[in-house]
């Protein structure tokens, strides 16, 4: 058996520090490459950080929607379940609607995925919120639907969902017309709910 | 806005189809090509599989136990929630006692993380369990020490812990002295709550 570190604050700081000494993070602002370090100590892929795009002024807005008391709404119960809840702020609310009893007859209404139309009840909560969307393609591209029909703005995205079919897609439509919302994705096939729930602990709070 | 698919299932079929014609599964049997099609879709990295080891009798261990309705005992509350319940063969338990309020004196007292420590709780349920170890390298080192001070066995382990201190040796540790338990590694850095997720789904029930 080797010996190995048990130390969780130890653990953290080495990790974080082999991150920034083989990552590329020049591309991005300081606070940008504090959220960057702890997506990629999330997926242990350090060349993840190629396909990380923060548009303008997204880390400020989201952490001061955060400060504020903003909700987090979330696509995925894996993602509610990654967010660190004593990092939070102001005791800020994680939702995820997906297992509510209306979601099956409104995916049926609207023919689309569970997923996306669990979004619809978040109408109410969205205007301010940060929204972390880090499973389902067809999550985030309903929300850009929603927008496009005059929803309420949230105060940040993350779109992060993985995969095959549409990730790549939604998250490219997110970042060529953010519809005025300050965003953050990962372009291409990466992402997934430890990456989003990672962003979301790092601006929640800076450091470890 | 781009068309999109919005069936769900099509969506998977999809997805699995693309994972079967870009990843190299040839090193698998026919039944651990099949979770580890699942595992590189939770990822969105077909380079992934090359990491993936199956050690003899993993997956008809695993699967017996599972439909023998053994419980599944998680590291970590993100690999919990990524359990899809419905396809579960026996109602089987989902079980992470991380939070549980014993499990921050014991990892003062034993000198480990917290997620190292809460394992101490499994030893009642620890016989016969898939035990699923998706985050804290900590924790399957623990693993495996309590095996080797006697721990009722496990009838699977799916070792598959992230990043960058420990992950890689906590896995290499099993893979080479498995103490006599059949196992699954993601070999290096990469792992995570979502690929032992999915691993877990894909045990649980063959297709889609």
């Amino acid at each position: 058996m080797p010996a190995y570190e048990r130390d969780g604050g130890a653990i953290y700081a080495r990790s974080f520090a082999i991150i920034r000494a083989e990552a590329d993070l020049s591309r991005f602002s300081e606070d940008e490459a504090d959220v960057a370090v702890r997506m990629v100590h999330a997926c242990g892929l350090v060349e993840a950080a190629h396909f990380f795009r923060f548009g303008p002024g997204f880390v400020a807005a989201a952490r001061a929607a955060l400060n504020a008391g903003a909700p987090i709404l979330c696509d995925a119960q894996m993602v509610v379940h990654g967010v660190t809840r004593a990092r939070l702020p102001a005791g800020n609310e994680v939702i995820c609607t997906l297992r509510d009893p209306a979601v099956p007859a409104l995916a049926e209404k609207l023919g689309t995925t569970r997923s996306a139309a669990a979004l619809e009840l978040w109408r109410d909560r969205l205007d301010g919120a940060v929204v972390a969307i880090g499973n389902a393609p067809t999550a985030l591209f309903h929300l850009l639907e929603m927008l496009d029909k005059g929803a309420p703005k949230p105060a940040a995205v993350l779109g992060m969902p993985v995969g095959f079919v549409g990730a790549a897609e939604s998250k490219d439509e997110l970042a060529q017309n953010p519809r005025g919302v300050p965003f953050a994705i990962v372009a291409g096939r990466l992402g997934g709910s430890a990456i989003t729930a990672a962003a979301l602990n790092a601006l929640a709070r800076s450091g470890i």
